[in-house]
């Protein structure tokens, strides 16, 4: 589907069907997810993609009552990291220099940047920084999945403690910010399937100012 | 341009070579932005649009000296709430059975769930989880400018007290969280214009966990 048209044809699906979406959707909505922007391109989170039904049975009953866990085909969780590491900034750089086929030693000066930018600051703004960046994955998520003509559903009203011990998240320096279920709306059981998008007005939203 | 090359095409531009966006494009990527999903559709924030040169030459000098603030064509400031009111509740209902045609009354169930979602909570967790719904904001705008085949850079590193004075954000409840230039890459002046897209690969982005 069209961009435009994508945008407008999706809403967070609040009952789906259990149909299965296709590996090959699946793929490119993940795609879209690693080619998202981060500040200082360095994707301070990962993405746990699960599609066992076992295993989204456990969070449905233990973290997130909600249909859609089960009725979505795919649940993504988006875990940012709880901390910065030197070590993180180096694996970065060196991933840098190995793409662009450029010495590591010639990014010193990107580096220290980060370093001075990330290392000195308190956990609580790290994390809120870190999740942040997971966000702007998951809004190029969203419009992948309306693209490929998948629905889906953001979900933050989850018990985000039960959930990282049950995937074993923080031992991986990782805490879980945002749902998002990958399946298709349920057009009868769903009264919100028809419905039209509410959103503040041009007027209400945007101000341009001069000055 | 499709979406799927169109975030390959994308990057932060970090030089801009000063020619104008035509408003038609201005417009859609404001229009993708718009209809950005939110918690609970609440959209929690404002977007103020710069284009004007004045304006932005005091933004360059007083919180974010960037090339691109003032090469750019347009700057938006994404300013999430600082706050959630009972008042701002009543409104989206407002909105909600305005746009649908129900009666408003009807909608006291969701009402009570956001309410006793979110006022209840401390200001600083409300702040956190108004400015990462305008990041998904952002990943559409993001997106939507590639789409446009315009190029963008957002910027968190910015003086967010001295661009909410100038703007006069706080008063209006806002505060800034990111900024999104829109304008045109210089090929010749960016080194990174023409660079390989560096990203962690899929192992190293995602899990597929299984019970």
């Amino acid at each position: 589907m069209q961009f435009n048209e994508a945008i407008n044809w999706r809403y967070a699906a609040k009952k789906m069907n259990g149909q299965p979406v296709p590996q090959a959707k699946i793929d490119a909505i993940l795609e879209a997810i690693r080619l998202s922007a981060s500040s200082a391109g360095l994707q301070p989170y990962e993405v746990v993609v699960i599609a066992d039904p076992a295993l989204k049975a456990k969070i449905y009953e233990q973290s997130c009552p909600q249909p859609q866990i089960q009725e979505g085909s795919h649940l993504l969780v988006f875990a940012s990291q709880l901390s910065v590491s030197e070590e993180d900034i180096r694996t970065y750089m060196e991933r840098i220099a190995r793409t662009r086929n450029i010495p590591v030693d010639s990014l010193n000066g990107f580096s220290d940047s980060i370093k001075n930018g990330l290392l000195s600051m308190p956990p609580e703004i790290i994390k809120n920084w870190a999740s942040r960046q997971a966000y702007i994955a998951l809004g190029f998520g969203l419009v992948a999945a309306a693209v490929e003509e998948v629905d889906s559903c953001a979900m933050e009203g989850f018990n985000s403690v039960a959930l990282d011990e049950l995937l074993g998240l923080k031992e991986k320096n990782l805490g879980s910010v945002v749902l998002l279920t990958l399946g298709y709306r349920d057009e009868e059981k769903d009264f919100l399937a028809g419905a039209a998008k509410v959103r503040k007005d041009r007027a209400e939203l945007f101000t341009e100012l001069v000055a």
